[in-house]
């Protein structure tokens, strides 16, 4: 089997065809953005139709909580179209069209082929501008009654501090992201045009004060980590997305260990690589489990 | 099918023979909790040896994080007698021994005769001295790698305020729990003597100031019920235990779906009564689905 593969972000979209062992058989096309719902639509059409004879299904990897039955996003992200929700996936494509959200896709591509692989118990964490989660709970990817489990949108203050991206105060991603980075950065600095780079090549170089601010960032990582730990008690968590390559694993693995009440778990980096959504969306499609 | 059941608390150890409607069709026998590991080996043999002949399967409810074969306990709590883990249930009965952790013995209660019938995904809170948990995902009971999942010990706070019984800080457990309500209105009242009685009895009155406290309080289970909406995109949230009563479930689900990103969850109180853990394992034991 080979599916033709669609990624959708709020600036790119990626497209590959993609085999039934997670290898990308094509060439990568990119593509930006539309930002009109028309056209975003007449896109997606354009993309499929040059590719879909060779394939056997179509799979989408996108921004937004997608419904139990992959055909439909359900709650949208700001960053893409006004109507999104509306696209009835399934009439883009002769063939059958299959639609996931990108971090449970990608949190599919490491249970298949990348970190996670051979465990049936994951949670999957991309720390990039926002923070996203896929968790994968005895083999299966876990959607909840709606098909929107595993948003990261814990709270990690009681007491309204910091607003979020969805509207409420103080959630894991708010200071988990690379976005709550800096903002903890400009707290800490008392410097509001300090950036994310500024921190990690102070960070590069034993800059103290950065060090000390990319380490209050780290641990606020560690404070989430822990109670996802205790409640899903999985055999690993996979960090992945742009900021995960900064972060201390083997700090955070022995941290947690010494904190949980449940057994002990690993944590891993990634290595299902950048288009690992494109390719768990291409193996969910597919039908492919471990 | 017949299950003789015995619910362990720190306390007291009940007991009772439960059908496979989940009726209890036996008096409820009552014993203290012995503080020496071979007298409860013993007490455990001796109700057992009374009753095992009348019912096809033993169904033990206990305190304590359960392995994923339902033979022994894999993390016990400080209430119960040193050794506990060493306990070999199966050795107990000539008939099939089964056991399950206390609350998420509850929680199945629930599922299968209370408040979660009918719904595949809930999760379940017990608010009492302590704070339990049991999740419900996809009609089966949710264990993780080890069998101890559903541990409600995710933080409120990164910055180490208040600590916890596991010995971590600022669990979950720690500020929604009966022991945390007092904490809570000790440090908001200024007086190390103050109750969780003095609480509830000033809720009731309408006291200015001990309305305050409670609605920190719960305010504080406010803050983690949002998470694990997020997370688990539940049907419903059941609360249950002692302190569940002086809930007020519909400002709860109210705040809620005001502030998660997933589709809109119920809060619910629990409905199986004060015997649910006894009659979970039961069910569980005779293997009883929804």
């Amino acid at each position: 089997m080979k599916s033709f593969a669609i990624d959708v972000g709020g600036t790119k979209i990626y497209s590959a065809v993609i085999d039934e062992k997670g290898n990308i058989i094509s060439e990568i096309e990119k593509y930006s953005t539309p930002k009109d719902l028309e056209e975003i639509k007449t896109t997606f059409k354009n993309i499929i139709s040059a590719h879909e004879n060779e394939v056997d299904v179509i799979a989408f990897a996108t921004a937004g909580a997608v419904n139990n039955e992959n055909t439909k996003v359900i709650s949208s992200t700001g960053n893409l179209v006004e109507g999104y929700r509306t696209i009835e996936f399934e009439k883009l494509s002769n063939k059958k069209v299959f639609v996931e959200n990108d971090a449970n896709a990608a949190a599919w591509a490491e249970h298949i082929i990348g970190a996670s692989k051979g465990m049936p118990n994951s949670v999957m964490i991309t720390l990039g501008t926002g923070v996203g989660g896929g968790i994968i709970l005895n083999n299966e990817l876990f959607k909840g009654k709606s098909g929107a489990a595993g948003e990261m949108h814990f709270k990690m203050y009681p007491d309204k501090r910091r607003k979020c991206t969805c509207g409420s105060w103080d959630c894991f991603e708010a200071y988990a992201s690379g976005t709550g980075l800096k903002k903890t950065a400009e707290e800490l600095s008392k410097n509001p045009d300090i950036t994310t780079y500024d921190v990690i090549d102070g960070l590069k170089s034993n800059d103290k004060h950065m060090t000390e601010i990319f380490n209050k960032w780290q641990n606020d990582i560690l404070t989430g980590l822990i109670g996802l730990a205790n409640l899903f008690d999985p055999d690993c968590i996979v960090l992945s997305g742009s900021m995960a390559e900064f972060t201390d694993t083997k700090y955070l693995e022995t941290e947690i260990n010494s904190q949980i009440v449940t057994q002990p778990t690993k944590v891993l980096k990634a290595t299902a690589g950048n288009y690992a959504g494109m390719i768990g969306a291409a193996l969910l499609a597919m039908g492919v489990k471990q």
